[in-house]
């Protein structure tokens, strides 16, 4: 053991070893530098006149997101990491460990919705910054080189691609190089203008066996945790996500001269499909949500009886196996529906993507880090879908999630609390380090 | 009793004076004539490639509606009547009575909706043109002057507004001479295509005292005559339309982060106040109709949860009161479903035609004319608008229906076969010989 090991050994011991004093434990990360940094990154996407509570516009490939990339990026290099950024855009921060062993990466993104918060990507972005500046302060080494990783345009909201952790995981087909946005520019364009090579896309991908592990800090996005009064989610997954999409096919007729008893009206056989939807999802004890959330209705008169009704089924959970179950009662419930209502009912798959669970030695590191730093931490599924998911393709993950006031999301109403977001940046900070030590052990 | 009059009292036994003899009673109309008339009138506005039953484009105000116009005015003076356009493009043909009476009138429209029917207005226009026709083949005169009618525009498709019929009962405001279509022509740049002076457009108006009353025969655009097989419908009175646009305001969120039991889902509030709709306009015998017709969600998004949709609720009844009453109701389960959604659901009436009832003694006059002519004839409501409800606001009106296939109207696969059209045209030659004979007279 050398001396370095046994600076991390001990500093693991101040982390975890004394649960019994853990009333009022040591914080490492530091709040107010943490907040002041959210608060400055905001600046970049502000509507005009707002305020750090104003939500932002910094979409992924706009001049906001490059603005902020590029300061974000001094930032990184002042805390002494080495920067570089790969052919997807994708900015890491590397921090050197004592062993020659595979990377423990963590991070998030910085991009947003139109319209969107402060705290979706940012809060584990700036919280992945926080835990190697509080590294830094405390003279911390790791055995494991340490990454930290601002991934592009994870929203999606530019191109209607994630483009950052897809292609690290290598699942970024070439293709959407050239795919054009509204101004007539590509992919590829922006690429450039980021300073990357777009010919060289594949080469973002991450080689699995240089992974350690990957960390994610993330605000919950739901109201779960502010209403179970947990301060720390330990994520179990995320969800996979079902959808299709459905047409229900009556007859159009004229409001006024068709007798109730002889229509066929789409409208009220999409009406009773979508309030099976729900029925069936709520049958069973669980975590599992359902939406409708697009409805077009055919012709969309208020005088003709609606001929046709196109609607989007969503159904999400951690197992497959559940949502497949769920959905081949909702098909039952729907045939039934057809039939009573003289209306055609068929769906179609549009997408299925499939679940990505964390790790479970990962989930535990983060449970004890939780634990010992005094707050108190929930399990509970992602339902909206992170960077995370497509790393999982390539190592073991886990994330971390701090409460989202009212649930809100995708919203300038977004908000966590200073101490809800350094409560994060904290766990993440003692999850690095149990990781650390715990991966790669020989026995 | 001079000689005319004398003529007309022994058509008039001829016509109804011999039930018993009812089997195979005579044929007044010339179905043939009718139906080649009829044939004829669709190639104006006839999709190119089409035939008769390609169905037929002849908006108001178009060039289809206009070279229609001059070929059908064209058609009632040969058949020697005098022509009068009023400044609403209405077209009058008159034939003399015996005596110093108001005027008898009947017709219809031949204007259509886009991608419509070769029925829906036609019928009851060349079926007035036929029973004057009919009644030169018989030498038959009238006490009363008889004037058929072509109304302008019934459809409203063009300026979002009928125009003919209200102009005639002065219901038609001077503001709408100046609306613009898409092509930035005023509807009042139209009258003076047709021929017409806007400025003059009051002038329409009919004195009430110079109208004795108004038939009008036309499809009946619903299923009721041909499933219950009856040949001739007796129409009670055009039911009122009662308009309203609701709006269930929920919370739009995250379709994947917000638990079922946390949503407030604007959907789920319409699809069950949808529903409640229909389980209220049925829950009381009747042919009261109700529709949700017009239905938008927003934002309208795969994966978020509704926050807000609107729809529209449009019920019709021949009574009034009875609508209101299921309105009642149906406002009461809106504010337990909104409660039970934590939804807030909101109505605001948008538009109001109160029902226009048709004469009990022309209504008497109708079935005595399809009984002596051998027809089977039921009472029915007209769900659907006609000119008929616009005189009734001058003079008692009456309306003879005929079977529309398999309901369908306002459709290319609109239709009524030659012998139903041609029995239709026959119990308005009857009825207006058995109202001419029996209003006015003196006790």
């Amino acid at each position: 053991m050398n001396r370095r090991s046994l600076l991390a050994v001990t500093t693991l011991l101040l982390l975890v070893g004394f649960p019994a004093q853990a009333q009022s434990p040591v914080r490492h990360v530091d709040q107010q530098r943490l907040w002041a940094t959210l608060e400055k990154l905001s600046e970049f996407g502000r509507p005009a006149g707002a305020g750090f509570d104003g939500g932002v516009t910094r979409v992924g490939f706009s001049e906001a997101d490059f603005a902020a990339r590029t300061w974000l990026t001094q930032l990184i290099r002042e805390a002494g990491l080495t920067v570089r950024v790969d052919p997807a855009g994708n900015i890491f921060g590397r921090r050197p460990g004592n062993e020659n062993l595979p990377v423990l990466l963590f991070g998030s993104h910085i991009d947003s919705v139109p319209d969107g918060g402060n705290f979706d990507g940012d809060v584990g972005a700036l919280g992945a910054l926080e835990v190697m500046r509080a590294l830094n302060d405390g003279r911390i080494t790791t055995r494991h080189p340490l990454e930290m990783v601002i991934w592009t345009n994870e929203e999606g909201n530019h191109f209607s691609q994630w483009v950052g952790s897809p292609a690290a995981a290598g699942r970024l087909s070439a293709d959407v190089l050239e795919r054009k946005d509204e101004e007539g520019k590509t992919l590829a364009d922006w690429l450039r203008r980021y300073g990357q090579d777009p010919g060289r896309l594949a080469d973002a991908r991450i080689e699995p066996s240089s992974l350690a592990a990957y960390l994610e800090l993330h605000i919950e996005q739901g109201g779960v945790l502010e209403a179970s009064k947990h301060q720390i989610g330990v994520v179990q997954g995320i969800v996979g996500i079902h959808w299709w999409r459905c047409t229900a096919t009556g007859f159009a007729n004229h409001a006024g001269t068709t007798p109730m008893d002889g229509r066929r009206d789409a409208l009220a056989a999409a009406a009773r499909a979508t309030l099976a939807v729900r029925d069936e999802v709520r049958a069973e004890a669980g975590r599992q949500v359902g939406t409708v959330g697009e409805v077009r209705v055919e012709p969309g008169a208020v005088n003709v009886i609606p001929g046709r009704v196109q609607f989007s089924v969503e159904l999400r959970d951690l197992d497959a196996a559940k949502v497949l179950r769920i959905w081949a009662r909702i098909e039952r419930r729907f045939a039934q529906i057809a039939k009573e209502e003289n209306v055609r009912l068929d769906c179609v798959t549009v997408e299925t993507d499939e679940p990505a669970l964390t790790d479970a030695a990962i989930q535990s590191d983060i449970r004890a880090a939780a634990r010992a730093a005094g707050y108190t931490a929930l399990d509970l599924p992602s339902g909206a879908g992170h960077d995370a998911q497509q790393v999982a393709h390539l190592a073991p993950i886990g994330m971390i999630f701090v409460p989202s006031r009212g649930g809100i999301s995708h919203s300038p109403l977004e908000y966590s609390s200073p101490s809800d977001v350094a409560n994060g940046a904290e766990v993440l900070f003692r999850t690095v380090l149990l990781t650390d030590e715990r991966l790669n052990r020989k026995p």
